[in-house]
């Protein structure tokens, strides 16, 4: 998760929301770390976790993320969770929860959907007080200007 | 409707099922047409209507999909009704419902969510025959080998 944050802390640099996500192999290695670049790309779909999970794949020339883990600073929002699914990603880690739009126990459950295909083991809370701390200040700036 | 079937008929070529999508613009003018890709690039994300509005917004330099409109052979999954609210698209016009994981209706109704930031307007069943029976016939296809 320090790994993550780091990665958070560059999006505002390009205007974007500090959020920040790796993604780890079943031997724990860093396989693809990247942080959200919606403003920066021009594109809607360019969350953290979405960029990382889609660099995983490429790195292993598999869209299935069988074994892999997904870290990401804030709770992915239905987009991200529904990709965790569609990768097959085997774990979930986020730090902060978002009751705005998360869809990892917030307001929805898309992980721990039985009805779908996959389901992905998630755990939360991890460093969520230095994460909701940095999102405060990047919207508390932002406001600012 | 009837492009959006066309550029799902490419998909089994490369042994991806057959889904494709098209985004127009508010003058109803196609800007991006794509098709499911998930095996051709090894990436789990690669879904037609999400890779289609990539392309949307790409060409407008914004990630923002105001006034533009998704048409797509099946009802989206969790991830791509996702992206639909993410880039705050005004319509989705879909063919056939997927009752194992469409979330535009079927599992969930991500796009008329009034806790989300965005609602999506929503239109089915455009074509449903002819496009369930292009599913039915890839699969029995698949089924046959």
């Amino acid at each position: 998760m320090a790994l993550a944050l780091e990665e958070a802390a560059l999006a505002p640099g390009h205007d974007d929301i500090p959020v920040g996500a790796v993604v780890l192999d079943r031997d724990g290695v860093v396989v693809a770390a990247r942080h959200n670049e919606r403003e920066l790309a021009d594109d809607p779909t360019a969350h953290a976790e979405l960029l990382a999970m889609r660099d995983a794949a490429a790195s292993i020339r598999s869209w299935r993320l069988t074994g892999m883990t997904v870290v990401v600073t804030l709770e992915p929002c239905p987009m991200c969770a529904g990709a965790l699914v569609a990768s097959r990603a085997s774990r979930l880690v986020f730090g902060a929860f978002d009751p705005k739009a998360g869809a990892c126990g917030s307001l929805y459950n898309l992980c721990a959907d039985p009805r779908l295909n996959h389901e992905v083991n998630v755990r939360s809370g991890v460093m969520a007080g230095e994460i909701a701390a940095m999102l405060a200040a990047f919207f508390g700036a932002r406001r600012g200007r």
